[in-house]
């Protein structure tokens, strides 16, 4: 039985619905869980923003059978984009699977020929290595399946596209930064933009809330009348924060300014951005904006706040740097802390927290400081001051504001929430500070 | 046509090829590209580890014609794991559409409602609702496909495993802590042991590389005799080593011996591990036999390397601290770098590195320190200078030593290379120091 039994064909007497797409990624150590796929996400992301309807991602490996089932699958859709198997050896098998699959000859291409041979002889040489050795390859990788259309090299392996009866496949390498430029050509192209054109790119909506738990957004989603009619809507928990994205198609426009004003009004003091800018975007800007420098003072996240911090791009205008202090003497010799306030108050409390983000304000001469303290765990916890308890503060010119969690989990998660914490902490203090209001 | 015709059948007249499994993922949010997907890499290693042999990963949303689908071609493999598409709400439609393409009726099970309704009155409680409105999605997540066996709740949501005619299903929520944890479960369960019992547990081993081409290191695999006869092997470029992973089945351990002696041989001096550690435990595993603490001094990979070190459970007790100076005057204050070696050679120089690890050694009183500096952009590059230019130093009691590298690369690349590259000199220094041979 064909798996798409139930699926409505697109014709021209029923609503348009989306062009389906399906992603097949190939590749061993993939379907093995040895290497994270970043190719389906990025591919799925990229078709949905342009109108197409993501239906599918079948990750195989290089098993012949297994490939060729899923290119089968690819049939049914109007789009089948496949990553991976491009390559010289007898383990790359995509093109002829496909070939096999669409009921095509395999035809090698003079002028592809051509290129893959200069690039093959340039590798050759650099090896020492005679080009006899290339030239099967070379000939294995400048035949296509007829009727495709070469989107360009990526190394020796070409891009392609092809046209079947009802499906357009794209057939892309697997290295994926080769995959991100030719699908730029495969989006350029003729089969491509034919049909690019029966898609309608819809609108997309972002919302992002942090201090507020998923099923409490979930159920304010659903009150303001949830999916539907042209919205679709995801709510997700990200690194702590949680992020509603809305997909509005055509007639969907008013029901999703219905939704964002419904979740603005029932969820507004949680609500820190209506677009997808990190939090160590924003944090970066509204220093900007206010002049400010910023340095962090990190002890349980180790370096983590700073190294988000230091990914955006022109982050040093307003980032001067930080001091990880693990050991208790280095707070003490490089940020300041009293050593009666260690004695005192321990290593993890609001305390040390306080005087770590004035110690790294003063020694490294920044407007803003943050920090943190806390038991990351696994080991070293008490009753009183358990693993997943975890200090930060932030002072500025306009005040001060202290925080805390404590949360029974893993290592990884608790720093992770840590260096979330404190990049929103520095973002409500310049708010508030912004308000006059601390 | 069934997509599987080719596959060789396992029948006790044929040499017995791994048990085959197929994961389905649901999750629009996946399948948009939205999240990124844990629990299919998962799912895939463990599959592997057990001696199965992992087909096929297929992500889906919610639409029910693509679930259905996706679980048909589970039919024809041995075991079918499915994450997802359990909750009590009608987009949740994985517990339904397996029992019409099982062809079996949904039974309520009395025990497991009343353990649901249980869990189910608590949060209604918690949340002030009356249980009626619970009502429904209780009755819905108690009903199982006929001859289903529970494998005990993940929240409202129970997880279960099935046997049709050749294939076992496993379902599991779709939270990767809930599934792992009743992942567990279904090991333990009748079902599962019976397919496990067939299965014939891999060895693996594991080559790391580091300073070497994915490329060099695959032609020497391919001249040491490459994959086949009982090793599967996967050579993968991560974070800028080269993992070489060999799955050794039955009668393949004398080939992945003289695999593994080959690559020895003519790789050594890029060998730098055969296990699993990270570089980051690695190296301070080598300090804590030497008893030596280690602090870093960063520039381009604003805190990158620490917080890599501190994500090791006990890496306290050898990593004191890290500085991050991102301004040139923070480099100076707090890491003592001469002005007068900024002025004459630049901050991104070899000679401001050694200051900056000589610097961090002094001030956080560590026996060992690393540092970078560098250019990750995309701005600030000079034609002498150009963007992906990064300068490291390692410093320790036995000696220094000092690498660079330039790639054209975009900032977050660059950033993640100079932190491997800082973590790989100190484990040079270190060994070298070992042999007494710097």
């Amino acid at each position: 039985m064909p798996p798409n039994e139930n699926r409505t064909p697109t014709t021209s007497d029923v609503p348009p619905s989306p062009p389906r797409a399906v992603v097949v990624v190939t590749g061993s150590e993939l379907v093995r869980g040895d290497r994270r796929d970043l190719n389906g996400p990025f591919l799925a992301r990229e078709l949905l923003s342009r109108g197409l309807d993501p239906a599918r991602i079948v990750i195989v490996g290089d098993a012949p059978e297994e490939l060729e089932a899923a290119l089968r699958l690819g049939i049914d859709a109007d789009l089948c984009v496949v990553s991976g198997g491009l390559g010289p050896t007898h383990d790359d098998r995509t093109v002829e699977t496909l070939a096999r699959v669409l009921g095509r000859d395999l035809v090698a291409d003079p002028t592809l020929e051509g290129e893959i041979e200069s690039v093959s002889r340039g590798h050759a040489e650099r090896l020492g290595r005679p080009y006899a050795d290339f030239a099967p390859g070379v000939r294995k990788q400048a035949s296509l399946p007829e009727g495709a259309h070469s989107l360009g090299l990526a190394g020796t392996a070409p891009g392609f596209a092809i046209q079947s009866s009802g499906a357009t496949f794209v057939v892309l390498p697997g290295p994926p930064s080769e995959l991100r430029r030719l699908w730029a050509k495969a989006l350029a192209s003729d089969v491509l933009r034919r049909l690019l054109a029966r898609a309608h790119q819809p609108a997309r909506r972002a919302l992002r809330f942090y201090g507020v738990s998923e099923s409490a957004v979930a159920r304010a989603l659903e009150e303001a009348g949830g999916d539907g009619d042209g919205v679709e809507a995801t709510v997700c928990a990200r690194e702590f924060e949680i992020h509603v994205d809305l997909v509005v198609r055509e007639a969907g426009g008013p029901r999703a300014d219905s939704i964002v004003a419904a979740l603005r009004k029932r969820l507004g003091e949680f609500l820190f951005s209506e677009d997808e800018r990190t939090i160590a975007e924003i944090v970066l800007e509204l220093c900007r904006e206010r002049g400010l420098t910023l340095a962090t003072a990190e002890s349980c996240t180790g370096g983590l706040v700073a190294a988000r911090l230091t990914t955006v791009p022109g982050s040093s205008d307003v980032f001067r740097g930080c001091v990880v202090a693990y050991a208790d003497d280095v707070k003490t010799r490089e940020l300041g802390v009293p050593t009666d306030v260690l004695a005192a108050h321990g290593a993890v409390s609001a305390e040390t927290a306080a005087a770590m983000a004035a110690g790294v304000r003063e020694r490294l001469d920044t407007d803003v400081g943050v920090s943190d303290t806390g038991l990351a765990g696994p080991g070293g916890g008490t009753p009183e001051k358990p693993v997943g308890l975890v200090y930060l503060h932030a002072a500025g010119p306009g005040g001060e504001l202290a925080s805390d969690f404590s949360m029974p989990a893993g290592r990884e998660t608790v720093r992770a929430r840590a260096a979330v914490a404190a990049l929103h902490l520095v973002r409500r203090l310049l708010s508030q500070s912004h308000d006059g209001s601390v």
